[in-house]
C-alpha cells in the first residue's frame, strides 16, 4: 500500500473551479452579473472551466452554506461581492465563520484606508469603513489596486477560495493581477510551469467552429499554449495562454503560437486584447491621416455610434447623415427623386448616391452608406426583410454595384466566394438573417469590413466548405 | 398533539424559490444568461424572491446533483435549458433520474412535432427529434407555444420543479403563460387568491429609493397588490401585481392601485409594459402627425439609434446629422464659424444653432441638438467632462438658453427645481457624472425628456428633499 500523498499535493484530476456571487442586487436581477462570464473567459485559456456558478443573496446562512458546500467540492473558488463597508456586506465575516476562524484587523490596510480617506475629505473616516480592513485569520490579504475593499485568499477544507469585490472595474484587475497568477502557480506546482503570458486575437467573418478548425493543427504543434474561444456576436475571439517555467519562456512560446495563428487566420484577425472593430479601422484611418463620414438609413445611427463609443474617435470620424426618410435622402445627400423612384430606396444605386452625397457634404476622405430593410415590417418578395445595400466612397474607389444574397458575411456563416467580393466593387447588396437588432448590427459590421478592405486590408479568406457551413 | 398537515399543504414560511440554469455555453460565458434576471423580475411582484441561482454545465451528474440538492431546499425551482434535441440536452433525462422515474414518450406532443416538421420540410423527422416528446413519468407536460421543446412540471421531494427551454423568446412566454399562473395557484391555495393581473409602470427622472418612497403610502393602502422595483439605467420601473380570488377582482384591485401610483408619480411615468422611452415620445409625435430630426455631436448617433431601434420608427423619425467635427457643424448645419469661435462648440448658443440648422435642413417639425464633452479627454476647468448642451427647436419654441450644473436630471438624482426647468427654456447645459458611456446615455435621455416637455407633458415633479437626496 502506497503512502498517503502530502496534504498540499495538487489534485491529479483536472482542477475543479467554482464561482460564487453574493448580493441581493444580482440575485434579484437589478444588476446583472458580468463577472461570471469574464471569469469563465479568463479561466478558459488556462484549460480550466467553471464547474458551477452559484448566486446567493445577502443572507449570512446562505453565504456560509454555499462556502461550506463548495469547500468539499472544488479545488478553487472565486467569490465576487459583499466586501463593502455596509451592514449587508457579509462575505468576509461569513468566510471566517465558515473556516472556523476569527476576523483580524489588518493594520497595514487600515493605515492605507485612513490615508486615502484623509487625502479626499476633512472629517475622520467613519468607524464602519474599518470593517474593510478585516480579513479572516490565516487568509492572505491580496489587496485592491483600485479600491478600498481588499481581496483575500483563504483555504477552507480542500478548496482555495479567492474573495474579490464585485465592482467590475476593480474585479477585472484583481483577477488578472492577483488571482490568475496564483492559480497558475498552484496548478503549475506539479509541472513547474508557473509563469504565464496571454493574448486575445479578435476575429471577424469566421464562426466559432471554423475558428476552432482553422487553428486545430497549430494547437497540436504548440502544446505549451492553451487555446480558448469566445463569441461576441458577430465577432469571435481566440485566447492564447502560454504556461512555462519562466516569463521569458512563456513569452517565447506565446509569440510562436500567435505568429502561426495570425498566419492561419490572416485578415480574420482585426485586433487584439480589447480593441473594438470600429476602433481598429479608426486606427487605420488615423495612421493615414484620413477621415470618415457616414450616411445611414436602416441602421439609424448605429454605425456612427460604433465609430464614436471609444475615446479619440474625433481623430478620424467627422460625422454624417441619418437619412431615415426618402425626403431627407434627397435634401441632405442630394439623391435625385428619380433614382429613388427608379431603383427604390433600398438599392445599390441609391446606396452609391448616398455615399457620394455624404462624402461631398462632409469633405471626409471616405464615406459609408447603408440603406436596407431591418424589419420586422417593410419587406417585399423582391427585397425581403434583411436586404441591405452598402456602399463605400473614397479617393480611389471604382464604385461598382454587386449583389450578394449570402447572409452573415461578417459573422462568417456564409460562402464568401461570391464574385462580388472578388470583383472589388464597393456597392454590395446583403441579405442578413435575424431580428431587427441583428440585421442592424450585421449591416454596420459589414460596412466597416468593406471600408477595411478599401483601406487595403486583404479580403476575408474564403472559408473551407465544411459540413457545418453547408447546413447553415 | 395535532394531526400531521396533509402532504400538499402550502408551506407556512414564505416559499423558497430557486433558479437552475444548465448549459456549457452559459457556464463558459459564451452566451449570457438573461433568463435569471427576467425570472427574478417576474417573481418579485408576487412577493417571491429567488433564494439561490445555480449554473451547471451539460454534465449528467452535475445536473442530477443540483436537482437533488434543490429538491430538499426549495418549494419551487425553475430550470432553464437542456431540453433541445441534441445529445448534450440532458435535462429531461436527468430530471427523471433524479425523481427515480422513467421517461415516457408523449404521443400528443410527438404528433404535434411530426405535423410541424412535415409542414416545413420534405424528409421525415429525424429520430433524434423524438427525444423532445419525452418527459418524466408523473410530470405535467406544459407545452411550448413557440417551439418544439415542451416545458414540463415535476415534483421531486418537497420541491415543485418547472423545466423550460432556455431560448429567451420561448422562455418568456412560458414563464408568463404557463408557470407563473401555476405558482400563483399553488401559493394561493392557502389564501384562495389564485387569479393575477400585473402591470409595469416605466419611470424616468426618479431614483429607485425615491420611487419606493413615493408609493409607500399607496402600498399600505392596497394590500391586495404586490409592489416591485427594478432599475434599468437611467430608468426605474415599478411592477404591480394583484392577486385575488377571481380575475375580475384582480383587475379591479390592479386598476385602483395603478391609478393611485400614476397620480403620485405623475409625469415620471412615461409608459408601461415594455415600451422604450424614445418609443413613447415617438408615439406622442405620431399621434400629432409630427416629425423629428436630430443633430448630434458627443452622442455620435446614440440618440438616433434609440429613436430607430423599434419597428415603426419611420412614422416620426426622419433622420438628422452627426456633426462630430466643427467643420461639419458649419457645413451641414450652417453654424457660423464666428459662433464656434465666440462660444465654443460646447455651448447653449451652438446647440441652438445646430438645432435650428437640423430643423431647417430636414423640414422636420422638431429637432434636438446635443453638443458636449463625453470624455475621458477634452474637459477644461470651465467645461469639465460631462458638460453637455442640449437644445430643442420646434414650432412654438421660444428658444432661450439656461444653464444647470445639476447632474443626472433624468436619472432622478438631482434637484429639478432649478429655474432653468421652470423657465420653460429649450436650451440647457447639463453636467453629467459617469464614464463616457454613461454621459452619452444620460445626454440622449435628457434630450428626449426636453422634447417630451416641449410636446406638452408636464415637467418632472420636484423631488422631495430626503436625507438620501442631499447625500447624492
Amino acid at each position: 500500500m502506497s503512502a498517503n500523498p502530502p496534504i498540499d499535493a495538487p489534485p491529479a484530476h483536472a482542477p475543479i473551479v467554482e464561482f460564487l456571487v453574493t448580493g441581493d442586487e444580482v440575485l434579484r436581477g437589478t444588476i446583472s452579473d458580468t463577472n461570471s462570464s469574464i471569469t469563465a473567459a479568463k479561466l478558459y485559456p488556462l484549460g480550466l472551466s467553471l464547474r458551477r456558478t452559484t448566486v446567493v443573496g445577502d443572507r449570512g446562512e446562505d453565504i456560509r452554506r454555499a462556502l461550506l458546500e463548495i469547500s468539499v467540492r472544488a479545488d478553487f473558488c472565486i467569490v465576487s461581492g459583499g466586501l463593502g463597508p455596509t451592514s449587508d456586506d457579509l462575505t468576509a465575516e461569513c468566510a471566517a465563520q465558515a473556516a472556523g476562524v476569527e476576523l483580524r484587523l489588518d493594520a497595514v490596510w487600515l493605515a492605507k484606508l485612513r490615508a486615502g480617506w484623509a487625502a479626499r475629505r476633512k472629517e475622520p473616516m467613519p468607524l464602519n469603513n474599518e470593517r474593510q480592513a478585516c480579513v479572516p485569520e490565516g487568509s492572505e490579504l491580496l489587496g485592491n489596486p483600485d479600491g478600498s475593499a481588499p481581496a483575500f485568499a483563504l483555504r477552507i477544507d480542500r478548496c482555495h477560495f479567492f474573495f474579490l469585490p464585485g465592482v467590475p472595474r476593480e474585479y477585472h484587475r484583481i483577477i488578472d493581477e492577483l488571482v490568475l497568477p496564483r492559480i497558475v502557480v498552484a496548478i503549475g506546482r506539479a509541472t513547474g510551469h508557473t509563469a504565464m503570458r496571454s493574448r486575445t486575437l479578435q476575429c471577424i467573418g469566421i464562426t466559432e467552429s471554423a475558428l476552432d478548425e482553422a487553428v486545430s493543427a497549430i494547437r497540436l504543434a504548440h502544446t505549451g499554449v492553451r487555446f480558448g474561444f469566445r463569441t461576441k456576436f458577430p465577432e469571435n475571439h481566440l485566447s492564447l495562454a502560454a504556461l512555462a517555467s519562466s516569463d521569458a519562456e512563456a513569452a517565447r512560446l506565446l509569440a510562436a503560437a500567435e505568429a502561426d495563428c495570425r498566419s492561419a487566420l490572416s485578415s480574420h484577425v482585426y485586433g487584439q486584447d480589447g480593441v473594438t472593430f470600429a476602433q481598429s479601422i479608426g486606427e487605420l484611418l488615423g495612421a493615414r491621416g484620413e477621415t470618415l463620414a457616414v450616411a445611414e438609413s436602416c441602421t439609424g445611427g448605429l454605425l456612427a455610434q460604433l465609430c464614436t463609443e471609444f475615446a479619440g474617435a474625433s481623430k478620424f470620424f467627422v460625422g454624417g447623415n441619418i437619412t431615415y426618410s426618402n425626403d431627407l435622402k434627397q435634401r441632405a445627400l442630394g439623391v435625385p427623386a428619380s433614382a429613388l423612384l427608379q431603383f427604390g430606396a433600398v438599392s445599390p444605386e441609391v446606396a452609391m448616391l448616398m455615399a457620394q452625397g455624404a462624402r461631398a457634404a462632409s469633405g471626409a476622405t471616405w464615406s459609408i452608406a447603408i440603406t436596407g430593410i431591418a424589419g420586422p415590417d417593410g419587406g417585399t418578395p423582391d427585397k425581403p426583410v434583411g436586404t441591405v445595400c452598402i456602399c463605400i466612397d473614397g479617393p480611389h474607389t471604382d464604385a461598382t454595384s454587386n449583389t450578394s444574397s449570402d447572409a452573415n458575411t461578417v459573422a462568417g456563416a456564409t460562402d464568401a466566394s461570391s464574385p462580388d467580393r472578388a470583383g472589388g466593387g464597393r456597392a454590395r447588396t446583403h441579405r442578413f438573417r435575424g431580428d431587427r437588432g441583428q440585421v442592424r448590427l450585421q449591416s454596420a459590421f459589414a460596412a466597416l469590413q468593406m471600408l477595411r478592405e478599401a483601406l487595403g486590408v486583404p479580403p476575408l479568406p474564403r472559408p473551407a466548405r465544411t459540413a457545418r457551413a453547408s447546413n447553415s
